[in-house]
């Protein structure tokens, strides 16, 4: 009787920085061109570098996106900066799957995690090194840095979910997170 | 038009040690004694002390077990020790929910992931500090401590899954765990 191989693991995650490395990790980058239209400012928008990175994610998806069989995890790394009174942000979005769950893990920053569910009311959680978020299903998510650094957070989500962008991009979230008197704020923000 | 409140996150997950913390968080033991059966060598395992703690979990599940609707996590807490020759390990189990998968990403010290799938075909990977593991569907999986400190580890799975231990308790995995010639085999195990 012969002992068998023990193998390595193919992707590391690195606990102190959220850095995700190995093989099948991919990497995406979001500048300030890339969401024009998303913030409340767009001429301030339009009037900063438009390659500024706003945010980088790396992505592990044992399973292509919608296929079932596997949990997925991304690093997001988010970077400080403001558009206007509004903090940098990721687009959100819905689920394509809208049962489907997702969790965020931070790792380092300081955000606010907005959800907002299908009668578009929104709320709002302070993201810190540590804090863990439960994302229910039907609700659209997305991340703002209200920090000075990175914001670091790792989501965890089934391959069979997907993104549904669209909702978004034709009517945004029902709140913004905006600086009001020098503190971050969720604001109600009214349909155009 | 008022600025609405932004909530603390009610869980934590400290990223240097794992220790869950906050509102909903559980937490388990398990002792040698309720590992009687599970180990190689049954004669050694009733020798030692039945109180000795194998591991502890600590979950936060967003959603009750078997119910849809949330990602859960939990952090297992495997102490370093053998039974005979056999590292002491997690019981391991297949999945009620069988399609469903799960992630487990490491935290700290050093381990080996079991994993068997429908025609009982066993392989192993090696869990460090930060790696991680997609485990498939239909696959029973356990992990075993081969290192002098706890092997920690953070498990991510959808809240429908559900566990099942039956087909373990009854015929085990076809391969464990042992240390051969001072040195940590996944050695195939014959069936009763």
């Amino acid at each position: 009787m012969s002992a068998s191989e023990i193998s390595p693991a193919r992707v590391t995650l690195d606990p102190q920085t959220g850095v995700l490395r190995g093989a099948g990790v991919t990497e995406s980058v979001k500048t300030l061109r890339q969401l024009a239209g998303y913030f409340r400012d767009e001429a301030a928008r339009a009037a900063m570098d438009p390659e500024t990175v706003l945010y980088r994610v790396q992505s592990y998806e044992p399973q292509p996106e919608g296929v079932e069989g596997a949990i997925c995890c991304a690093t997001t790394f988010l970077m400080p900066g403001r558009v206007g009174d509004e903090y940098f942000m990721t687009r959100g979005h819905y689920h394509a799957a809208q049962d489907r769950p997702e969790m965020e893990v931070t790792v380092s920053g300081e955000g606010v995690l907005v959800l907002m569910d299908e009668n578009r009311q929104t709320r709002a959680e302070i993201m810190r090194p540590g804090s863990v978020h439960a994302v229910p299903p039907r609700t659209a998510h997305r991340v703002a840095n209200i920090g000075t650094e990175p914001l670091v957070f790792v989501s965890y989500w089934p391959s069979e979910t997907g993104h549904d962008y669209g909702e978004i991009v034709a009517r945004g979230f029902s709140g913004r997170v905006r600086q009001i008197n020098g503190k971050p704020a969720l604001v109600p923000e009214p349909e155009a």
